[in-house]
């Protein structure tokens, strides 16, 4: 999407050819800085330390962090040093493994001395099928916008207003993003849309990413606190609620970033359409009942405690905004069950939050199951 | 309550008898400091500044304003002008109109020279009325705590967990608060009582108030984002909510800080009882629907994007959390419909949310109904 008027993705090959380019995401939204990438620690460092998240970029910049170590050595010892050295960096990220996984069997397959060519190749494929997967989910999800905006402008309204959570956009996958890919082609394609932007307590990906996407790209937004959401649906003022999710189980459920419950309860409580936006790799076959079976991370304490941002001098700033020592509980993640959930938006189509649903969807897992039951 | 093992309230004499001192809240979490009122001026700029807030702190701090100015010039002009300067102070706080018109009745009453005394006499009963209205609203209230403890150690757990939102403790009062009232009675009987503070975005009442005052008192407590509310009770993590209210309706709906209506929701969708704890002036017996009829304050949407917190050096410090002029939105309140409401907690006891269980509790009110009907 844009940044400046000009479009960008999330990652990308230098003018050279070979060194990997991704945006800085631990200055956004304050400072836009691009980091150069040149060989497998950078790249470690770069998903390990934050400077680039989001599943689908983690695993698109793990695939080409294969890539740049292969330029280095490319014998078996250092395809499985690198996979290891990756796999590392964020031991829980699903697409990370599935990455790996990706690169290392097309790579042990060939001589050393295709490897560096087959990994570029194999890398910005990865790259390419999420940017098709994401774009057709934005497609998808553009007709319920798109209805939404029609019955708007029968009752006279200026706009469709979208109510979304953390940041499920391009900044965490290599373009387009998830939740918000029907905001960006429905916005590209004329729409008016306006999108309620949560801030999302503690680590603020909404107040910073999601509002830094949507103003480059010239989508108007309004930042709210988490709070606020409740209110605004009970007063005509969502249209419809969009979210990401990090994990979909088989019966519909979905976890996503701590909150989205909440949302979901007060979408039903206002007759809001609560929908969820996902790649069909966020989907968990193996597991149905979300709220009993998905484990949920708990983070660093300081995340709640503490908070960073820009001081009016222009320096970066980390406060404290609690008695000194108080304890704080920090759950990344909360499910909402399939019960609160309006649709489930895939690069398949649109379908019910339900077992049936998703099977509709994907057939080839009904005949999967039908054979081993 | 405590701090540092000594009880305090939050205004007293000090030692020469006419001097007003209060606790400077803007300061808290972080540094613990006394500012000492000596006229009319310091007063409104007190209430103004919000060194001192919550609805009864500000009516009872305005009564002693009165009494300082006085001390300074007992005229009747005087006297109206102190009625004036204190309401401007702080235009939409009903308890500082009320705190006023009962002063300057009594006042206007008597001759120039007997003023002085009789304001002093009156402010003090001002706070002393406010004191046993919380204290009794704590008393009716712990008997929740104490029926939630039993069941709680009847399961084998070793605590009951009370979840809060917002401060509504005793430095919005004079003393002991309206919800974390029980909180405090049930703690100083002995019942291992916790507290889930809610951070309350976007001033943070709950991570730098609420917290602060159960950490002085010595109440173990855990602060959450605003987010977790609704993952803990799904997980059995809450015994009960307790909240406070600005404003009840006739018909039980409670207007509060922004987001208390999502913690009900998530507590009816748990079965976790959701108490809401007043005292009887804050209920508005002329209006029924609160959703429809309550006018909800927009604030500054600095409250939003920016957020203030010491830093690492010691030094207060006020930080930008999204993108350059992005716009936000902030209001202040939102209304829960009494059908979320399990009880409200005051100081004639407890009842449903609904216009009988208020009328049960007030026959005085069913008798002027009556009347007029």
């Amino acid at each position: 999407m844009k940044y400046n008027g000009k479009p960008y993705r999330t990652i990308w090959l230098g003018s050279n050819g070979w060194i990997v380019e991704v945006i800085d995401q631990r200055r956004l939204p304050h400072e836009f800085e691009i980091v150069r990438l040149k060989g497998l620690d950078d790249t470690a460092f770069a998903i390990r330390a934050m400077v680039v998240r989001g599943a689908p970029l983690i695993g698109a910049t793990a695939a080409y962090g294969v890539a740049l170590a292969m330029r280095a050595d490319a014998s078996d010892t250092a395809l499985q040093h690198a996979y290891d050295t990756l796999l590392a960096t964020r031991p829980t990220a699903v697409n990370l493994r599935w990455a790996l996984d990706q690169m290392r069997e097309t790579l042990q397959a060939l001589p050393a001395e295709e490897r560096v060519a087959a990994a570029y190749r194999q890398a910005a494929e990865i790259c390419e099928a999420d940017v098709i997967i994401n774009n057709t989910i934005g497609r998808n999800g553009a007709k319920l916008i798109q209805a939404a905006w029609e019955k708007a402008k029968a009752e006279g309204r200026d706009r469709v207003n979208v109510l979304t959570h953390c940041n499920a956009g391009w900044l965490g996958c290599v373009d387009w993003g998830t939740a918000l890919a029907p905001v960006y082609v429905s916005h590209d394609s004329g729409i008016p849309v306006h999108v309620w932007v949560e801030e999302t307590r503690p680590r603020n990906q909404g107040a910073s990413l999601t509002a830094w996407e949507l103003k480059h790209h010239g989508v108007p937004y309004t930042i709210i606190v988490d709070n606020a959401g409740g209110h605004l649906m009970q007063h005509g003022l969502v249209d419809l609620c969009i979210v990401g999710t990090d994990r979909t189980t088989a019966h519909g459920d979905v976890c996503n970033k701590i909150g989205t419950y909440l949302k979901g309860l007060a979408a039903r409580d206002n007759n809001v359409p609560f929908y969820v936006a996902l790649p069909a790799s966020t989907i968990d076959w193996t597991i149905e009942d979300g709220v009993a079976q998905i484990p949920i991370e708990e983070r660093d304490a300081r995340e709640v405690t503490h908070i960073r941002g820009r001081a009016d001098n222009g320096t970066m700033c980390e406060v404290l905004l609690a008695p000194e020592g108080s304890s704080a509980s920090n759950y990344g993640f909360d499910v909402t069950p399939a019960r609160l959930v309006t649709g489930l938006i895939t690069e398949r189509g649109i379908c019910p939050a339900s077992p049936e649903g998703l099977l509709s969807l994907f057939p080839e897992r009904a005949a999967e199951l039908a054979a081993t039951s």
